[in-house]
């Protein structure tokens, strides 16, 4: 018996991503201008009516515990949401309300799967998935995708992971990659998964952030996925720490009693804001346009300062960049290039163990001039 | 492999007081006035001064994501209260904000015990302690305390679980009796977690509310034990989800990694609100008073309402009641006391699933008022 720290906290490693933003906070209290292309969050604040929301309900609630589910308003609100976007019918029952899609991978993973449950995810991807399965005792396993699958898991390559998995996470649009699975994709996979006894997690929250076209939920093919949501993205509310999932009825009863023990309540005021930011499309859907805007900006510029390997996202605000004609070693590049260049991305061995030593992910959630400035700087980048 | 629900989640148990707040909200829905001795939260709201830093914070900052670990002002605040209220001098590095105390418990868990590690408590004590520990795959040990212990771990007590623990919580005031552990017993349950290579857990979200001597932090005798508080009791902040820990330094980088994972960060507006509620000295103090009153209400006006067997206690806001002359079973005790009394107040069953059928926790949280009202309604009860 030792006294000490945990095994499974010894394995789970930082977020690299987090000493670029200490690097890039650093110069930028010694008054240098640094452009944040590595952060993964908008550069807004809440809409305008989730703000004047929450100043209401300062005045007015106590903000004391709430059910654990979720004010019933919002989880109602929500179920509306599946069928104005997606035309689902939804029992609110279904709906939980979450801190941030943080709580609902914890909640869904403790529910769903039991020690040792090996799950599957594309490589690339949020390094949380495969971490918080690691702390929780599952098995992570990496479906190792190429730029042809768009760095999406496929049938084929699920069946080649060979047997015993439990779950698959299907994240569509992608982080790092902003790559979308398409409507057949998607009831492909979730009928591997219905035929294999695994359960199948859809991570939605980069939806409504999308350029080509609409995602597609998993709900629209199956009632047995878990998908899971944010207020993070589309609707610009990080800091607020909320977010949902839809589960299956029979998954309902035990993340409620998962939740009053693990968790209590999700915070309540944000589940007031979250509530009104559901009346804000007007100011979100501009933040929309600007991403466009970025994007494409981005898309045409960077090749010209020799990041010519992009991936094309149709989603979220990520460009995956292909770096191996330019270095071996990508936290040694973002380091150089924030130091040199004054521009912050994050390195690629955040989302891909094995191969991210040859790839960047730029985020362009900031604002169109950055954008601009971030092509012009790495133009003029003498490496 | 079959698609399900794990058998952790399977194994988790309700809090059976939400069945109760269920009971009760249904009966004031019906127009019925119902006395709340059951809610183990406080009625008043956050602190004005909290409540003003929150509006200027909504109008002022972009409520983004922040440092996992808390910001820098929060957790030098915190620090500083160690000196204010205990003479302790402690480097801000060691405090972790967190989302609530829950996400306390489930961080200080992780990060300090293994899958199978044996952690004691007392019994009665707070349900997610057992609950958390399960859920995560490590085995909740009871220590069944006596009305002589004042239902508080003891050395003796602790020797008589035989070996192989691997952490002990403490709580003190505890929930839910109010009982408090002085300095020498803290230390010396203290020192032999020490000799017995066992990590001590101190629960001290009740500090501030007493009512004799101030509560005695493990910090007090020891830089080894996780020590965990709240917002949400002393500073009346439940719904905002905010808590803090403080940890020895070899457990800070991982408890950092495993936060960035599994939660990225604690709300931010509570941040803000929580920082400005240590200046609310003056309101919070009344509070203190009010819960004063309140518990020598109860323990004058209960007896003669045949609740004859209390508690005394010198923190929180709870009495605990030996009912075995009166019932044995105290759900449907308290169901009856309910419909029949208008009085909800919560079983024992969940503090104590071996003797809570004969026991009940009475909270009073509530106004003045209300305290008067459940003497007069439970004197008047026929039985």
């Amino acid at each position: 018996m030792s006294k000490g720290v945990s095994k499974r906290a010894e394995i789970v490693p930082p977020f690299i991503v987090m000493d670029v933003i200490s690097a890039a906070n650093e110069m930028e209290a010694r008054g240098e201008k640094v452009i944040h292309c590595e952060v993964g969050q908008p550069s807004t604040s809440a809409p305008k009516g989730a703000l004047a929301a929450a100043h209401a309900a300062l005045d007015r609630d106590r903000i004391g515990y709430v059910e654990a589910l979720g004010i019933p308003p919002l989880r109602e609100r929500i179920a509306r949401h599946y069928a104005q976007w997606y035309g689902v019918t939804l029992d609110p029952q279904r709906v939980v309300v979450t801190t941030g899609s943080s709580a609902a991978f914890l909640m869904a993973f403790l529910a769903a799967f039991d020690p040792g449950a090996r799950v599957a995810m594309a490589a690339p991807g949020y390094p949380p998935y495969r971490n918080i399965l690691a702390a929780l005792g599952m098995v992570p396993v990496d479906i190792v995708t190429t730029e042809a699958e768009r760095y999406q898991p496929t049938v084929p390559a699920l069946a080649a992971t060979g047997g015993g998995l439990a779950g698959l996470i299907v994240a569509s649009p992608s982080n790092p990659t902003g790559t979308m699975v398409s409507r057949d994709e998607m009831a492909a996979l979730s009928a591997t998964c219905c035929e294999r006894g695994m359960r199948l997690i859809s991570d939605e929250i980069y939806h409504g952030l999308t350029f080509e076209e609409r995602g597609v939920s998993a709900l629209e093919v199956t009632d047995d996925a878990i998908v899971i949501n944010s207020f993070s993205k589309y609707f610009s509310m990080t800091g607020w720490r909320i977010g949902w999932m839809v589960v299956p009825p029979a998954l309902v009863r035990p993340i409620e009693r998962l939740t009053q023990n693990l968790l209590i309540s999700t915070p309540t005021l944000s589940q007031f804001a979250a509530l009104a930011a559901f009346d804000c499309t007007e100011e979100l859907e501009a933040h929309v346009r600007r991403y466009r805007v970025n994007r494409d900006l981005l898309l045409a510029g960077l090749p010209k300062a020799g990041f010519d390997h992009l991936t094309r996202p149709t989603g979220a605000f990520y460009l995956y960049a292909d770096v191996a004609h330019l270095t071996n070693d990508s936290v040694d590049f973002c380091r150089r290039m924030l130091r040199e260049a004054g521009v912050a991305a994050t390195p690629g061995v955040d989302f891909d163990p094995q191969r991210g030593h040859r790839t960047l992910r730029f985020s362009f959630a900031g604002s169109t001039a950055d954008m601009e400035e971030a092509v012009r700087r790495l133009t003029h980048w003498k490496r």
